[in-house]
């Protein structure tokens, strides 16, 4: 979790600034978040600022003003910093343009600078957004996670329909929406993607209740779990008894 | 803009209820937000729930339970309905499990049922995320966007350093983060990135000045521009006598 290490108000909202251990980079990061008035009412729009060479995430803050715009129109700014600080890697310090500062937004394959993975913290773990659904909910959070390798930090899925270009419900809603075309058909269907899938080894969790009456005719989570083979970390957990209900979520 | 139709207290956060105009959908759409008590604090992470056929963003809401665990957690809950609604397509209320409550979560290709996008409405228009960014920033902000072209509402870049491979500061780097593999190069420059660019075309502002002491060595928007063609909405706009500092974002 991020801790707070400085709030100031600002034109009603407030600029916040946290700390916290970046798993993909491997330090402790800083990170700063304009919350506009309108944060406290609702779920606001964001907009990620990314900053240039030599700079940290108090540049846009403290320089730009974008803070009066951004309450005006009610949205959140996240400003990451530019590199991963303080790795001890030999070089880090010693130019404006490379090492601390200048991460330039990518994942380095070189050995000395493998822990430089700016491009998968900005867009995997600064979101945090995760998504998960149930039933044709659960089929709408895996094709979505399979299709966008990086935009979630988990998916998990209740009672999904992995398959449905196999079973009734899916193959009667892809007739309808995409017509007799096989191949569309297979670009939302779980089971079909991750056939393909050379993303990377996401996590998934799917929680199948063996008291569900659409169990063996519109679900059969084993499909999806034979299909994925070792390309996911799937866990697939059947609960006991559980139906296909909102019993079974709660 | 979202209207908030109805807000309640709920272990110390709360769930509000919105309608808004779907631009993606072409009709009026709600959708339903659990703010835990830190949100008034801090940028909290975000759970999609997607949910089965027949069901609204009532039924997580009202049915499972799921915000004491948010609460708990810091979680914000996001529920989206499961189709588009009132859209008068003929037989769209005929079944449960095919028009009316049953979008599943994909973008239809017949002509009838053409305003069924619950995947861009899910994936684009909800989270509402926006990506912008300075000189290495406004590299970031493109690469991000080329990649992930689902990912961002909008996208601008101030001064973005477009073309990597070819300019100095971004062959210092790449040389030194990805080695020698001019691939390995290709897949972090805008400027490449776009000419094998298949995505949809996405709306992508550049602001350069024309005082930039760096345009001509390190930045060349029009190479971008050129390599783009007709495959994103870009506009480059050139701005009067602004230079690379922060004064130009200001």
């Amino acid at each position: 979790m991020a801790s707070q290490v400085q709030c100031n108000k600002l034109f009603g909202g407030f600029v916040n600034k946290f700390t916290h251990e970046s798993k993909v980079l491997g330090c402790k990061m800083t990170f700063s978040v304009y919350l506009p008035p309108a944060a406290t009412q609702k779920a606001v729009p964001v907009v990620y600022y990314l900053s240039g060479l030599t700079c940290t995430d108090d540049n846009v803050m403290q320089k730009s003003g974008a803070q009066r715009k951004a309450a005006e129109l009610g949205l959140a700014l996240v400003a990451p910093d530019t590199s991963p600080r303080g790795l001890g890697i030999p070089g880090e310090d010693d130019a404006y343009d490379f090492g601390t500062g200048a991460g330039f937004y990518l994942n380095a394959t070189q050995e000395q600078w493998k822990r430089y993975r700016m491009y998968d913290y900005v867009l995997q773990e600064l979101p945090q957004s995760s998504i998960m659904g149930h039933s044709m909910g659960g089929h709408g959070a895996l094709i979505m996670a399979l299709k966008n390798p990086g935009s979630f930090r988990s998916v998990s899925a209740f009672a999904p329909i992995v398959n449905p270009s196999a079973v009734p419900w899916g193959q009667k809603a892809f007739k309808g929406y995409l017509g007799d075309d096989k191949e569309a058909w297979a670009q939302y269907d779980a089971t079909e993607l991750v056939k393909d899938y050379s993303g990377r080894k996401q996590a998934i969790l799917i929680d199948q209740g063996t008291g569900d009456d659409f169990l063996n005719k519109q679900l059969q989570p084993e499909v999806f779990q034979e299909a994925a083979g070792d390309k996911l970390a799937l866990e697939l957990r059947m609960q006991e008894g559980y139906d296909h209900s909102y019993y079974t979520i709660a």
